[in-house]
C-alpha cells in the first residue's frame, strides 16, 4: 500500500515543492501524530504552530499558503478534500456486504428484493416491504410493514424502521438509530395524559445520512421529512411532523420539537434545542447549546439561551462581562455626590 | 375509508354550520397542509392567519369561535380531541401482532407466559421472566432474568430490559430503550474508580409510556421508581435511585441525576437536567434548557441557567436586555459631573 | 441471607457502638428508607436531619462522627465503601452467564475466542474478530470484522462494536451503545455535503466502562481512544478523534465534539458540550450544561455558557443578581442630579 510523495501529488492534483519526489510514503496521519513517512495537511490556522514543528514528510496547503513549516509542500486547492484522497489511499481493504439473504433473516410475505441486495444475519423485514437494489440491511435490522427502502442505502446493526416509513436512495442510517417510533403527543383529561394515536410516517429523502442512536418520531398525521442531502449527527431528536430542509446538518445531541420547520441548507450545532411550532429560515446558522424559542429570518446567524442573533448576543455578553468594571464607575459617581454633600 | 362532514360532526359530537353536510371527506392534516377534501382544525392561536386562507373543507374549532375562515366550522369542546378523531377515522390498518411465540424466540426455563402473549422474532426471555397476558414484546427485545412484564404492556423491538425488573400493565416502550442498566458509581481508591455493585431494580408502573433511546438505570440498592400514568420521550435519562411521580410529563433530551425526586404532574421541558439528591414538587413545571440545582416547591415554574422561579429569570433576563441603556446613562452621569467640574 | 449487626462490623472494620451485636439484620436501605432491621449510612450531609429521624437499626457514619442519631452507629474509615460492602451482603445471587457459544449465535470463519467465554443467543461475530477468555458477549451484540475485545470483558445486549475496533481488558459495555460508527464529516462542494471517508478506529483501554446508549465514533484516520480506568455514563456522544484521558468522568449526556482531548482525571458532568479541536486539561472539572470552547488548562474548575472559571462566572451571576438594585442607584443618581438643577 506504500507510495511516494510524487504519487499523492498527482493523485491530488497538487504540486510538490522542495522535496524528494521518490520519498517512500506509508501513510496519513493528524500534524501532531505524522511521522516521518507520513503526510499530513493544513486545514486550520489553530493547528499552524504544530505544523511548523511536524514531523511528517509532506504537508497539503492551499495554492498561497506563505508559511516556513517542516514538512514538504504539496500545494492543492483543497487541503482537506486531498488530505481525504490520501486517507483513502492508505485506507484497509473497506467491509463488503456480499449480495445475499443470510438464512437467519426473517423475511414476511409480500416483501420486494431489489437486486444485489445484502440481507444481514438476524435482520427482520416484515410483511409489504420492499428494499431497493443494491442496499445493505445489517445485522438485527427491523423493517416494519410496508416500509420502504430505496436503492444503494446501508442501514448499519441495530437500525430499527418502523412500519410505513418510506427511504430514499443512498440513505445510510447507523447504529441504534430509530426511524418512525410514535410522537410524544397526550390529551389531558380527568388528570391522566391519553394517548393521541401517531398515524402518519417518516420520509427520508435521497442522500440523507444519519448518525448513531438518532430518534426520528413519526408524524402524528401526515409525516415527519428528512429532505435531501441533509445529514445528522449522533444523538439527536427529531420529533413528530418536523420537516428539516434540503442540505442541512444537524450537530450531535441537538432536538428540534414537535411541528418546526427548518429551511435549505440549515446547520444546527450540537446540544441546540429548537422549540416546537416554529420556523428556521433558509441558511440559517444556530450556535451550540442555544435554545431558540422564535422564528429564525433566512441567512441570520443565532446564537445564546435564549437565543438570539448573535451580534445582539455577543454585544450581551460584553455588556455582562464589563459590569465589575460598571458597578465600580456607579460606586464612585455616588462617593463624589456624597463628598460634594449632593444627595 | 371516505366519510362526509356530517358523519364527521356525529362522530365527533359537533355542530356543523354553513356547509353541505354530503360533501365527501377523504382525510385529515394540518391547517397548512389540508386540502378541499380533507378536514383540520385549530388548536393554537399561532395558527390563526394559516387557518383563515386554508384550503380544507372543515376546521373543528371551539364552541365559542368568532373568526371568519375559509373552511367549514365544525363546533366541538375539544378541537384537538375531534381532530384526533378524525385522525383515526382515516387511519390505515392498525399493525396487528398475532398472539404466539415466534420459532425464533428463545424462551428459557421457568418463564411464565400470559394468554395471548405475542413473542416476535428473536425475542429472547430469559430464565425466571414472567410476561403478563396480551402483552407483545417485539423483535429482538431483550427481557432479563426474573423480570416481570404486566399485561397488554407493548415492548417495541430493540428494547432491552435488564434482570429484576418489574412493570405494570399497559406500559409502551419504543425501540433502543434501556431499562435496568447499571448505575454510575464509583468510589474513588489509590487512584482509580471502583465500581459500587448497583443491586436494586427499575420499577415502572401502569399505563407508562416511555420513547425511543430512554435510558433508565437500576438502582444502588432499593428501587428506581416511575409512577403510574408518566409519560417520557426520547433520549431521556433517568439515574439510578431516582423516583418520578404518578401523571408526569418529562420531554426529551432531558437528565434526571441520581436519587432525585419528582412529584406528581411534574413536567420537564426539553434538554432541562436536575442535579442529584433534589426534590421537585408537585406539578412544578420547568422550562426547556434549564438547569436546576435546588430543589422546586410544590407548584412553581422554574426556568434557565441556573433556574430559578420563572418572574425572577424573566426580570433578570429583562435588566440584561437594557444593559447598553444602562451604561448609556452611567456615562452621561460621568460626562455631566465632569463639564461640572465634579469629580 | 440474614446477618447481624455485629457480623456487619466485622465485615466492614467497623466499631459497633450502643447496640446490640446479636440484632438480625435483613438488608440496607436509604436514610429515608431503612426501616428497623436495615442499615443505612451517612454519606451526605444534606441528609443528616433524615438520618437523624431514621429507623435504620445502624448507620455506617465516619470515625470521628459526632451528631446524635436515632439508629445505632457503626464507625469505619469509609461510611459509603462500608454501605456497598452490606448491600453486597444482602445482595440477590448475581446473574451467571456460563461459558459457551449460544447455538442461536453467528460466528464467522477465522474468528477467535479465549477460554470460558460466554456468547449468548444471537451474537454474531464477523470475520478475524477475536474475544479474550473470560469474556461475556451479550445477546445480540454485534462484533463487526476484526475487532479485538480483551479478557474479562462484559457487553451487555444490544451493543454494537463496529469493524477494526480495540477492547482492552475489563471492559464493561452497557446495552445499546455503539462502538465505532462513522465520525461526521463531510466536504461541501457544489451545494452538497460530500461524505468524508472515516476509516481510523476506537481502542478502548483497559477498565474502561460505558454506560447504556453511548455513541463514539470512528476516527477520520486514526484512532478514537478512551483510556485506561475513564468511565462513561448513558448516552454521552463522543466524536471522531477525541482523546480521552485516563480515569476520567463523564457524565450522562456529555457530548465532545471532534479532535478534542481531554487529559487524566477529567470530570464533566451532565450535559457538557465541547467544541472540537481544543485541550481540556488534567483534572480539569467541569460543571454540568456548561458550554465550552476554550481550552481549560490543569487543574481548574469551569463552569457556564458560555464556560469559564468557576470564580469568574459566579462573580458573572452575582453581578447579575444584583441588577435590579444597580438600576435603582443609578435611577437615584439621576434623581438626585435633576433635582439639584445638574445636567
Amino acid at each position: 500500500m506504500n507510495t511516494t510523495l510524487a504519487e499523492l501529488a498527482t493523485l491530488t492534483g497538487g504540486t510538490l515543492e522542495n522535496a524528494n519526489p521518490d520519498l517512500p510514503i506509508s501513510g496519513a496521519a493528524a500534524v501532531t501524530d505524522a511521522t516521518g513517512d507520513q503526510v499530513t495537511f493544513f486545514g486550520n490556522a489553530r493547528y499552524l504552530p504544530a505544523l511548523k514543528q511536524s514531523k511528517a514528510a509532506a504537508a497539503f496547503v492551499p495554492l498561497d499558503f506563505a508559511e516556513q513549516i517542516g514538512p514538504a509542500l504539496i500545494r492543492v486547492a483543497n487541503p482537506s478534500l486531498a488530505f481525504a484522497q490520501a486517507v483513502e489511499r492508505f485506507a484497509p481493504e473497506a467491509i463488503v456486504h456480499a449480495p445475499g439473504v443470510h438464512p437467519t433473516a426473517v423475511v414476511g410475505p409480500d416483501v420486494t428484493l431489489g437486486e444485489g441486495v445484502s440481507i444481514q444475519p438476524y435482520a427482520v423485514i416484515e410483511r409489504g416491504a420492499a428494499i431497493g437494489a443494491g442496499s445493505v440491511i445489517g445485522a438485527y435490522v427491523f423493517i416494519g410493514q410496508e416500509s420502504k427502502v430505496g436503492q444503494q442505502c446501508h442501514l448499519h446493526p441495530h437500525v430499527t424502521v418502523r412500519e410505513r416509513t418510506i427511504l430514499g436512495s443512498r440513505v445510510i442510517i447507523h447504529s441504534g438509530t430509530v426511524v418512525g417510533s410514535d410522537g410524544f403527543g397526550y390529551e389531558f383529561s380527568e388528570g391522566r395524559h391519553v394517548k393521541i394515536p401517531q398515524i402518519g410516517c417518516v420520509q427520508i429523502d435521497d442522500d440523507v445520512e444519519i448518525g448513531a442512536n438518532v430518534t426520528i418520531d413519526r408524524a402524528r398525521f401526515g409525516r415527519t421529512w428528512i429532505q435531501e442531502g441533509t445529514k445528522i449527527d449522533n444523538l439527536v431528536q427529531i420529533a413528530h411532523n418536523v420537516v428539516v430542509g434540503k442540505h442541512s446538518i444537524i450537530v450531535s445531541q441537538a432536538g428540534i420539537s414537535g411541528s418546526s420547520k427548518l429551511g435549505q441548507y440549515v446547520t444546527l450545532a450540537g446540544q441546540v434545542g429548537i422549540v416546537g411550532h416554529i420556523e428556521i429560515g433558509d441558511r440559517a446558522i444556530v450556535g451550540a447549546q442555544s435554545g431558540v424559542s422564535k422564528n429564525i429570518p433566512a441567512g441570520e446567524t443565532w446564537f445564546g439561551y435564549p437565543a438570539g442573533p448573535i451580534r445582539e448576543t455577543k454585544e450581551r455578553l460584553a455588556y455582562i462581562g464589563r459590569l465589575e468594571k460598571l458597578y465600580a464607575r456607579v460606586r464612585k459617581l455616588e462617593q463624589v455626590l456624597d463628598a460634594k454633600g449632593i444627595s
